[in-house]
């Protein structure tokens, strides 16, 4: 309260908010932030379609990106996000770095693609597992799991929010 | 990699994990743990369904929860995910709590439900507004905005994962 009241906006105009015509400010490197996000984010929110339903379901993942930037995941056929993508491997994983105070005012990238699955004799398979457990070294305990698999999802759009101000919308 | 070696597990057995058709340990009750991250997560990946393609969509919003802990969110009608909601109400949030080390060690509850708009003459809608800035007190700079709206989602199902091992699934 005490915080909200301290912060001084005109009427009617949010504060730091640019107009949807306005041209991005010069510090504004969507692609730089981009990157970052890729290859330093751990963890990543999954969206899925529910296999029955088709109603979106969004759970959390550990992520890692493999060179060209796609996201890798590890997952179990267990879990009802790997059922989901094996009926429909479309999705989208959300990266989000933290911070103090508003999470909307962290940039977030939102990474959309089809997953495929990376099957342990693919020619790529050697490098996804070295990349993802390179950011995951823990979970070298179950990567060897039958239950287990590596997906990739090549990026088909990455709309970033960078605050509640900066936005962009890039194509791979 | 150091880590990972320091941590002792038999061969074939994640550590930690249980059998699926192992009884929940004593000291877990998913009810108390959903009811946390419903009370106290300020901001959470919502998935929903992009308005033109289907393609599930996961982006960041804030969060609160109306009385029966239904998520609320305030958004934009200029966002994706708002665009996304009018044309298919269908949604998931997913609320995950967040610690040291793995991110799957850490409980978080996706909740699955169906955004309704909360218009601002409806009989509850001082009161979501109400709930939710108590939350986000700095929302209220934009609460007020004609192209920001409050919305209600009543639960439909909630899939807890407390951890890699432990997990719930509850009806409301």
């Amino acid at each position: 309260m005490a915080d909200a009241e301290k912060t001084v906006a005109l009427p009617g105009v949010m504060p730091d908010r640019r107009p949807e015509t306005a041209s991005p400010p010069e510090d504004f490197n969507p692609i730089a932030i981009a990157k970052q996000l890729l290859r330093g984010t751990r963890a990543g929110a999954l969206a899925t379609l529910d296999r029955n339903t088709g109603h979106p379901f969004s759970s959390l993942v550990n992520v890692a990106t493999d060179a060209d930037g796609s996201p890798l995941i590890l997952v179990s056929q267990l879990s009802t996000h790997t059922a989901n993508i094996e009926a429909d491997p479309r999705a989208s994983v959300l990266l989000a770095s933290t911070g103090k105070g508003d999470s909307l005012a962290h940039p977030r990238l939102t990474v959309l693609g089809t997953f495929a699955n990376i099957s342990a004799d693919a020619p790529d398979a050697a490098r996804v597992r070295r990349r993802f457990l390179s950011r995951h070294p823990k979970s070298r305990l179950y990567a060897g799991f039958g239950d287990f698999t590596f997906w990739r999802s090549p990026i088909l759009r990455t709309p970033l929010k960078s605050s509640r101000s900066r936005k962009a919308r890039s194509n791979t």
